[in-house]
């Protein structure tokens, strides 16, 4: 173990060279399915086998992706009582300083919207959640039905908004960057300071995939050959026109407006690049390094500072490589296209290799946005990954002005503490990018690592930009990390965790730590339950399978590890057979049945909120189930399903726990 | 591998004693739920450990069974206008000489069946098939709608039977055995011969469970705390009432009748048998043989005659360990439970364990009856064990008088040569047996081996006394195999075929015999499909992606094989490596979404036939999609799905191929 450290550190040591590449990658737009686009993969592909990867491929798929008509242009209007358009939202954001030579920066729309120009009385429904609605409608009687609706971006993943629309039968949908949402205290919008100016809007795909990826080709990769479903029987594809709107524009929205969308739909090809490092011992071990290249315009922050993470990685693994070093396990490097139209590019590719990735994949850590505020780490990981993520902040030096000598450990300690323990706040893994197959479809063990904003005092949602013609490199060299330190350790943190995984004789991965979270997450849920003591008594509702299973996983999962110490690793057949109880341990916590109408999200144990898709929800299938029951049609049939998604749960978990256990009975 | 070809034979040279078992096992009834059937489980328990197993466990489930009403007999009787019943089928089988005194004989039943007591026209079916109905209704327009039906046992499974009896829209339905299908020519009804008794009758389930196992806890297994569906909501359960009678009762039925149906469902307790030898280098890789325990009655043939060849081999593999051999690999033995209610005790066991069985399975060999016919060998596979079961069979003695000094291969070639190559028939598996769950499901590479009768020359259906009271220990002793040397066969095919997979350094798999099927079931499917040339070129039907696909994966397959040939077997990582894949293989051919409407038939190259679940279907996603698609009702959506299905069959084909081909790109 201990050389192995030290592999991982001279790794950790390198030079990173974020800075260089934040610029050359973000000169351009890079829309997904663009020549731009293209090239730069292409650019990827030759520096990566520049650096030295054994192979490096471009993977094409051919996906539904979703464009302004350039011809006909989006905007929402208000039109009087004879229909004339009195005003007429901008077309456009103003461009930035530098870049007005730019052509092809694609205006805010939302892609996928349904086409069409609903005229209607304007319903503002604040951020389209559920629990909004649920008010409106519930105590203050207001109708949604034919009707279009205004929502305010922020709290939760934008298709659900849109989906809350249609449930309540709305025929449009303009949504709008709040600068309650979109502005931070005082700081000036951009380029004076890092806010979003008020003529600047939010871009971004209004699906509701779940899982599916590619709307026409879902459970298949989206080749040549595969058959693709007509667009009305596409997966998730809205059935009302819907747009966004910056807040200059959202002042004069009120009362009756007509909504002008001319937006397409088409199949496009889009390109993965895919490199590889042939692991020395184990090459059928795959350690994945993945984050997407498409942005809807710059992408300065998303994704190119983390993709510029990806790019490092590679650059110092080949310079190791030149030394002679190779590591125990295959390392695969991604990046994805089509991120932003609904993880289509790592989806795709997930269906592409699914059998393999499913016998031989160890961990997938995902690399969007590497930096989206100035505090300190922000880490989402399967819970097997804490002790690792732990371990490798400790050897990373924090990134902050004042604190020469602290590790990022330290820092992190310091500014964000677990309310649980004494240890930095880790939370669980919700969807919105690219790890969501490998996790929630394909159970690989999975983690993400970004720089974030301080989550207790700053109330604003995402970063300002988000997804604005404002996300330049110069928002990040000016104001996010100008010593481009954070980027570094972020890139430290993403590549340890891969290093590690890839080098490590036995996989440093926790089962105490999920035991746990199981713990937790079980205790939680039956709170939750607990709102409904009546309920509970009169259809005999317990938790007690769950529990016992909860016990039953921490009991093994604790000799597992203490049979892990007593080891012996000169064996190369009993680490590779401890090595595949680890690694399939991820896997144990799906089911090929998926979650109730969620066939693509198989992790019984977390999943993307059905009420948000950015959000973690544990024990998914029970919490669905509770939700809202004490409005249920029929309260047997759904305290029915509570049982039998507790049933799903307490085996589920028993059965993880069987793969721990010794391999004979 | 000299050796190990050495420690196989000494295994299967060792003396069977397959006829002291026969009758110890058959002296009462064993029926799944029975006091007599766990009394025999922990009978073999015990005795597995006086062999030598390392462990042996009971393991029980609470699933759905079906009994008569002990007080309200089920029968069939003429009603005259009156409603007067002036004839009644009989109630029991008259019971053969020398069982006179014993009870719990459980009468002639259609497991599962509604009650009820329908009353109406009687409309002979035939045998009940698609076809049959197809005729009726479409030719001879006769509507069975409302009516009782009556259809000849044979030809496919009852339950097919039946669901086509309720999609006819058939209010009941009477079953029975015709001497047409159950006496074989110039041979004495039992106990002078082996046909079928005019008062015999066939006991059998009536499901439709599609793979589901227990009806009411379809996907997991059937434990204390798992949640139970209502009655309403089960899987497979038949909606109308079910009989079987003889074919003394049957010549009595015409016209008007009423069916007197009091059948209980209830869920009952049962128990495997499940024993255990550990692997010495790969413990954690496991080969399974399973048979069920469980009897309609006497179970002679069904299944004692294979029940007595998993013993036989306990009992050789524990005189091998006593002189100190144990397998490279884990070798289990399971001993089923409630087989004859549809497959539970071991749907449930696969379902309890579906993850280690999934990481963990190399193969699944089932011993169901070992002998149904006099004439010769039989086997049902996958592809990838025709040149075991070759290899094998080339190392056992033919059992045939006058054949002293051939072995079983040549005597099988020599009797049953099949149509497309030089070596011996081999048939694809279907279901109907406990490998379904195994290899239909989870992908676990299966086999089975019978010794049948001459197939093309005897046309009864199955054996004639099949499912009656008397199958006995002396109809085996009398006239299958009076020697015992036909049992004797079958058990060193059986136990060499999980010796060899257990103990070969190198998994005993061929991907080119896959691939040589794979190319048969594609031009096969193709053939089909050509009966429509106009629609197909109406649609732009193309087989292309499939062929290409198929022509792959031959090239892979066979490349791997080359490298194999290669393999530094001194290498143990190197040689996991390659048995990993090998083990895979059949894994990979599945899909977790399942077949169109059967979540649990996840195979996509085999899968019970629709129409008859005992016959197995390749590429059953297409076939279903072209089956009567003349009739159907909208072609353009009939024809996409066809498409959809050669799409999703050519990308199983390839992804099966990609996990053969070396592990790095």
């Amino acid at each position: 173990m201990g050389a192995v450290r030290m592999r991982v550190q001279t790794i950790m040591s390198l030079v990173i060279h974020v800075c260089h590449l934040n610029r050359k990658f973000t000169r351009l737009p890079h829309l997904a399915g663009s020549q731009q686009n293209l090239d730069l993969a292409k650019q990827i592909r030759d520096e990566w086998m520049e650096f030295g990867l054994d192979s490096v491929e471009l993977v094409p798929y051919d996906v539904l992706l979703s464009y302004p008509n350039k011809t006909n242009p989006n905007y929402i209007s208000i039109v009087d009582h004879l229909g004339t358009e009195i005003f007429n939202t901008s077309l456009a954001e103003p461009v930035p300083e530098g870049y007005e030579d730019v052509t092809d920066i694609v205006p805010p729309y939302s892609a996928f919207s349904a086409k069409g120009q609903p005229e209607d009385e304007l319903v503002y429904v604040n951020y389209g959640r559920t629990e909004d609605f649920f008010k409106l409608e519930r105590e203050l009687g207001i109708n949604c039905s034919g009707k279009i609706v205004i929502a305010r971006y922020g709290k939760i993943f934008r298709g659900n908004k849109v989906k809350n629309a249609m449930l309540a039968g709305a025929k449009g949908i303009v949504l709008f960057s709040d600068p309650a949402d979109y502005c931070a205290d005082g700081v000036e919008p951009y380029p004076d300071g890092w806010n979003l100016p008020g003529g600047g809007a939010q871009r971004g795909n209004v699906l509701n995939l779940n899982g599916a990826g590619d709307p026409l080709t879902p459970g298949y990769p989206a080749k040549e050959y595969t058959y693709r479903s007509s667009l009305e029987d596409a997966v998730g594809l809205p059935k009302i026109p819907v747009h966004p709107i910056g807040y200059h524009d959202a002042v004069h929205l009120l009362h009756k407006v007509r909504m002008n969308i001319h937006t397409n739909n088409q199949v496009t090809r889009i390109y993965n690049v895919i490199g590889w490092i042939r692991g020395a011992v184990e090459p059928d071990r795959y350690v994945i390094l993945g984050g997407h290249r498409d942005a809807w315009v710059f992408g300065g922050i998303d994704p190119v500072s983390g993709a510029a993470v990806v790019h490092e990685n590679v650059r110092a693994a080949g310079k190791l490589m030149k030394k002679g070093w190779r590591p125990r396990r295959t390392l695969i490097f991604a990046s994805w296209d089509a991120e932003e139209f609904g993880l289509l590019g790592s989806t795709e590719w997930a269906e592409d290799h699914a059998r393999v990735l499913q016998e031989r994949a160890v961990a997938y850590i995902n690399a969007d946005s590497a930096i989206e505020g100035m505090y300190t780490l922000r880490v989402d990981c399967t819970p097997s990954l804490h002790t690792l993520v732990y371990d490798i902040t400790k050897k990373v030096s924090s990134p902050e002005e004042g604190e020469e000598g602290m590790t990022l450990y330290q820092s992190w300690h310091k500014r964000d503490n677990s309310t649980e323990r004494d240890a930095p706040w880790i939370s669980k893994l919700g969807s919105g990018s690219d790890f969501e197959a490998y996790f929630i479809r394909l159970g690989i063990a999975s983690g993400r690592a970004r720089y974030t904003k301080n989550r207790k005092t700053e109330r604003y949602s995402s970063y300002p930009v988000y997804h604005s013609v404002y996300e330049t490199y110069e928002i990040v060299e000016r104001f996010y990390d100008p010593s481009f330190r954070r980027l570094e350790a972020v890139a430290r943190v993403r590549g340890g965790l891969i290093f590690s995984l890839a080098d490590s004789p036995v996989l440093p991965l926790d089962c105490v730590e999920y035991a746990m979270s199981l713990t937790k997450y079980a205790n939680s849920i039956y709170q939750l339950a607990l709102k409904h003591p009546a309920a509970m008594q009169q259809h005999s509702v317990s938790f007690d399978s769950l529990f016992f299973a909860v016990e039953n996983f921490t009991v093994v999962a604790r000799d597992f590890h203490q049979r892990l110490d007593q080891l012996d690793t000169s064996n190369a057949l009993a680490v590779r057979m401890v090595n595949d109880q680890l690694m399939y341990l991820e896997r144990a916590f799906t089911d090929p049945l998926g979650l109730p109408g969620r066939p693509f999200y198989r992790h019984i144990i977390f999943a993307p909120s059905s009420h948000n898709k950015y959000a973690g929800e544990s024990f998914p299938g029970i919490y669905d189930a509770l939700f809202d029951i004490e409005n249920a049609v029929d309260w047997q049939k759904a305290w029915d399903e509570v049982k039998r998604q507790i049933s799903i749960a307490a085996f589920t978990v028993n059965a993880a726990a069987e793969t721990l256990k010794p391999v004979v009975s």
